[in-house]
């Protein structure tokens, strides 16, 4: 069920900048698409499956619902903003986890289950930014993947002191949703690195 | 056969791009042969095999053939565009029927089928126009993956009323052909998002 | 441990280019990873394995210590720019030496072993390259996968003459190495394909 959300709430945020790119319904379509079920995609191809939504329509299908939702709202969206960024960071939260107990249930170390928590939950956004051809957000601004790097360290730390998977799952889910949170209210950004001018 | 013609004209078209961006030699190919083999090559890794061109040098020919051509007519091109349109589009439904055919093959339900031929047909595109570090064409202008989506459809009554493959990858080729033909004479277009401004 | 030092040098190309472009220290990692380990992870997906990384923390931890190099050293690097540019042609052709071998081994013949060779050499720069919205340096200057493809010759010609893996692995490495050099020293470059002007 958050899953749903999330996947409708990533999926909005692809449409959105794609339609201020001027885009196509179906471009718009495949851009929130990408946004949302991008990273579990790349999770799964690393995993060695098949990309989760091939066998379960109802992620495309909430694709659909936030393409619809945009055409309906349009400018309204903006007033909408702090709901949609909720549902967004618990899509995050729950795709951070989701993507963690996949990993580990292919046999994989933890450190590669949290890389993987983290591409699960944030790689669709850096997807999204690639075909709107713009850098990606989250490398510039914004503590978001490292919201996930930290939810899935106390994932591991509640596996370590021998909690349950749910347990785990809703500790970790909550540090991702309260480290975004945090980090939106005091407006905390990663320290960027001081650069020579380009190299090329 | 069919497949050739489409791999030589989806190759010109990225080396055209990319000419148009002063790439040089060995990044032409490139682009025109992800342009050609790209969609292909998604759909096999999520299908989870290895990429068809991998096994069978005749596609990377081809794509050296469209390199060739280009060099030798070069600005003379534009005077072929009808042909090569025409080529490119019998490519497009050459490759949606393959990627719905191995996609069934695989076991998967018709919906996907029909997602993986449109993957086949043009994901190519788009890989060539991030790489060129463009906005993916498809994206904004131009019916062309709905043509493959419409050829599916298509695809599917067929074999929902019983015809054999054969029958049902020639309707639903034609499809997309006259999908295609019919969106450029016509000048028909997606309606576009009404966007908000910028978001970031 | 030429396999470190060519991570190690990879990671910093990445990194550097993400600095000049302001991304936080989250972003400049992550290009850097991308950079180092982008090319064999294509080409694992390619072969049907999980990425060699998802088994091995070392290749992040080159990346680490690559990150914190950059910030040490800061602008200082210019100053090093022969050393890392040495560096990052070993890693080039110890990756293409690499890549020919793990496609040999999974039975794919000799000219698939090539391009994934070059594949695991480039195409992680090609990843950087897109993820700072640029288009990638290896499609417009200097010769670089053709060094590899270069190698990947001699490797199949060692191969044909009846040397063991290693020499035929040295031999590989050292024409890489020795196009890169001559390449740069000469100013060598493949010829730009005269362009129409752009088509769409």
């Amino acid at each position: 069920m958050l899953d749903f959300i999330g996947t409708i709430a990533f999926a909005i945020s692809g449409i959105r900048l794609a339609s201020a790119k001027h885009f196509d319904l179906f471009g718009a379509y495949v851009v929130g698409v990408t946004t949302a079920v991008g990273g579990g995609t790349m999770r799964d191809l690393m995993l060695g499956t098949s990309p989760f939504w091939m066998t379960d329509p109802v992620y495309l299908i909430c694709s659909g619902i936030a393409l619809v939702w945009v055409m309906i709202f349009g400018k309204y969206l903006i007033r909408q903003n702090n709901t949609w960024f909720l549902f967004d960071t618990i899509g995050l939260a729950v795709f951070t986890v989701t993507g963690i107990e996949r990993t580990v249930a292919a046999g994989f170390p933890f450190w590669t289950a949290i890389i993987m928590g983290t591409i699960t939950g944030a790689a669709g956004g850096v997807f999204r930014d690639v075909f709107i051809n713009e850098e990606p957000l989250i490398f510039r601004k914004e503590i978001y993947a490292m919201a996930c790097v930290i939810g899935g360290l106390f994932y591991y730390a509640c596996a370590r002191l021998g909690t349950d998977n749910i347990t785990a799952g809703i500790v970790c889910g909550a540090m991702v949703v309260a480290m975004r949170l945090l980090a939106v209210k005091y407006k905390l950004r990663l320290p960027i690195l001081k650069g020579e001018e380009a190299q090329q």
